[in-house]
């Protein structure tokens, strides 16, 4: 049985050089390919998804696995091992179950999806976008009953982002967060009118080189280790791994904002330290890969938002900053500084959205996708609906369905089931972190001393060296001592807003 | 039979789209990839090279591929599928007949052959890597005893880099051109003594940015195709094509001298454009190939020595090269800057000689790998007979192995066969340059006004829409109407450089 691990898991190397190929390709396609290559780079990479596939579906492999699986109940194999077998198999049994024919015409909707999307975008009118947004939920729900579902066919979709969490759990989660979230950002609001707080002070000229000198000068600080990594530029910013030891974050520049690059780079070296904790040797392993989409954001969002938006960590650095750019900072204290880079101003779009108003553009693009796979909603009714709750949950009105429910790339990807990891990975961060500050009780002064090693060396312990050997909620369990809470995102941010602008309990 | 062709056609493509991921992995491993990720590169590539040879060798594959062999004949095909089966038919008859356990047997030698070069260079002791040349040399024998061959063994490794060229034809052509070359260099070295051109009156101060910059505008100016290519740098320059479509080259800088990077640029270039007018329509057969490595040599050495280190070219850069860095080209006239820059200075290191002396280097290498395989000497043997040909063909004698027989990396690599395609460039590049010439009475003047259009076009007719239509010697029939001849090259040779150095007919 040792033995017919071993040999699997040659094959399950294999498979994962295979994968890191394919990233190596997107990697280059987002950073260095010239135009002129986009056309057959989508050839290329579909051609190595298909071998990949099919290595995954050879007869070979289905036989070996069907029989490591038939004996993985026997305790003959440690929990790496079992962890990797009982993954590999739910992804077998996925794959199996869904059609090839079903594969071919997905890729098809998408690609009209996308063309649709964007073209519908362009003129801001959803119903240039409906006819093949109706086909892609169709297609969704299908692709769920392919997969099986015991209550939600939301429940099979989002099991491929976050493994055995169901809906109705994310459901009560998130109304109880929305629950209060309304009503505090009320109370934000009306001391905003007062206090006022904008990026705006910040506005100026900052040379390129400088930032990219101090953008590179803060993710060596967190911890990123050059050795096994790059940082580049791209227009999205992104995190991907080739293995964990060649990392590759990238950012973008503005010269008026350089807190466009700043929060950017902390968020993805935030990725970028979990990628590069798991630990090289388990490889093609279930160990060697990240737990969930969820958790990868509970790493990106705790450093981005629970440190890189935190007095300690602007105690360290903010003296730098001043340095390299007198103007403005030299004129603004600490003090300001922190209350105005946590500025909450609500707007119409998810990707300029503060921390806080952030999580309810999430849990309304939640609730009309679970409702759209669920099939209580229809599509025609989305800009109705999406207009109504942006009302009630932000108190504004997008000015038209470009800056409304047109604004995401996601649902023309057909990727229904993804929007949760966003908050996922804020309740998981805050509740990673209230552990971590108990375990460490001088945490924050450690922070603001520049000794961010500590808190890294933490979440490598309860985190990154992991991988996928346990599912989100045995990760919690095992770092915490406890399932997910949204208790613990609610007292951070009651706590950090009350602070900024001075609420009244 | 049509169909058929179609067939393996889609089939082709396939193992093509997993070569430019093999060229992605590649490229990127030189020029970005970080350290830490060396190792599993690596094995990254030799799983993607697996896979490809599996393809290449499955009974799908082969059934498909044998039948249009035996249908080839019967004229069902246009020319370039007749090439194609021609073509991965020679490869399939090859790669069947080497077992593999030889090649495992080889990779292995190679790994050990590389790191005992490496140790007996950095010792400067060629008894530290005898007895791994040794062995390498006896797998290169078996390996053209698999490959199978008539008159030479090394006719078969010969054929890997220069399909259908003997040893015999390259023999009788390099002999003539070294008794042109040894009697003609004595006169160069007797009129040098007095003129003493040389590189160090280049010497200065060169900004790198600006370097770059220059670079660029060449490369440019030249026709190489931004939307589909790139140009960065790396150790050692290169070119690669992961398709005509994304074609990239690369350079290196030195601060002090400018040539460092001018001439490889101009090199690297050469081959870009080859690679770029192959048609990209026919990716995945055999007009999307290079047609050789000699012939792929052709371009870049036309365009570094003829048009790049030609008084034309010259007349139309100088005056920008003489704006961008007036220290210290504002002082020297442009014939002064030619002259010098076509300084003849014989030494004992291949990679640092000039237009003219870099031959006999290659003759020598040629001369001493076809005895090694043809058993006529003896690895022992190999200092002295190096040493005794240095002498006698460029006059001096090497200070110690690492400046001799140790100096290439080529044959720790078991690359045998690979040597006579530098000298077969230049030689293919003389006469096609002296053809154009004649079809363009006004070439140089064209070039001189910076109009290097003319001749990209007749390249492009005549070499690089061919891709491997022909084979070389069939090539060099339609381009220029003769098989290949040492004889423009020696013209070439010999007008130029009597005009240098004022030698007397």
């Amino acid at each position: 049985m040792k033995n017919n691990f071993s040999a699997l898991r040659t094959k399950l190397k294999e498979i994962a050089h295979l994968n890191t190929a394919m990233t190596a390709l997107m990697w280059d396609q987002e950073v260095k390919m010239p135009l002129g290559g986009a056309a057959r780079r989508a050839e290329t990479m579909a051609t190595l998804s298909g071998v990949t596939h099919d290595k995954f579906l050879s007869t070979d492999f289905v036989t070996l696995l069907t029989e490591l699986k038939k004996n993985s109940g026997a305790k003959k194999f440690d929990q790496g091992q079992a962890a990797t077998i009982k993954d590999i198999w739910k992804t077998y049994e996925r794959e199996k179950r869904i059609p090839k024919k079903f594969i071919e015409d997905e890729a098809r909707a998408i690609s009209a999806g996308q063309t649709a999307w964007q073209h519908a975008r362009k003129q801001s009118k959803f119903s240039l976008f409906a006819g093949e947004l109706t086909k892609l939920v169709e297609l969704a729900r299908r692709k769920a009953d392919y997969i099986g579902f015991r209550h939600s066919p939301y429940d099979a979709l989002l099991d491929l982002f976050e493994p055995e969490v169901r809906t109705q759990e994310v459901s009560i989660m998130l109304d109880e967060l929305k629950k209060f979230l309304i009503p505090f950002l009320g109370k934000v609001f009306a001391a905003a009118k007062k206090e006022n707080f904008s990026h705006d002070i910040f506005s100026g000229n900052f040379p390129l080189e400088t930032q990219k000198k101090f953008n590179r000068e803060i993710a060596t600080k967190m911890g990123f280790d050059w050795h096994r990594g790059r940082f580049d530029e791209s227009t999205h910013p992104f995190t991907v791994a080739f293995h964990p030891e060649d990392v590759r974050i990238t950012t973008r520049y503005s010269q008026a904002d350089v807190f466009y690059s700043i929060i950017s780079t902390v968020h993805e070296t935030g990725h970028a330290l979990y990628e590069q904790g798991i630990e090289p040797r388990h490889f093609g392993t279930a160990l060697a890969q990240p737990a969930s989409y969820g958790i990868h954001e509970s790493q990106s969002k705790l450093w981005e938002n629970m440190v890189g938006r935190s007095t300690g960590f602007w105690k360290y650095f903010y003296p730098r900053l001043q340095e390299l750019f007198p103007e403005p900072f030299g004129g603004i204290s600490l003090q300001d500084f922190y209350n105005n880079l946590n500025a909450v101003i609500p707007g119409p779009i998810r990707t300029e959205a503060d921390e806080l108003t952030f999580n309810l553009h999430i849990i309304l693009r939640f609730e009309i996708e679970r409702d759209l796979i669920e099939g209580t909603i229809a599509v025609r009714d989305l800009p109705e609906i999406w207009n109504a709750k942006t009302k009630e949950y932000l108190g504004l009105t997008p000015k038209n369905d470009a800056e409304g429910v047109l604004q995401d790339i996601h649902w023309s990807q057909g990727g229904f089931g993804y929007f949760p990891s966003y908050i996922l990975g804020n309740l998981y961060a805050a509740q990673l972190y209230a552990r971590a500050s108990q375990e460490m009780q001088n945490l924050e002064t450690e922070i603001a001393l520049g000794h961010f090693e500590h808190l890294l060396n933490w979440l490598r312990k309860k985190v990154h060296r992991h991988g996928k050997k346990y599912d989100p909620q045995e990760l919690m369990m095992q770092a915490t001592g406890e399932g997910l809470r949204s208790s613990y995102f609610i007292r951070y941010i009651e706590k950090k807003y009350a602070d900024i602008y001075q609420l009244k309990p």
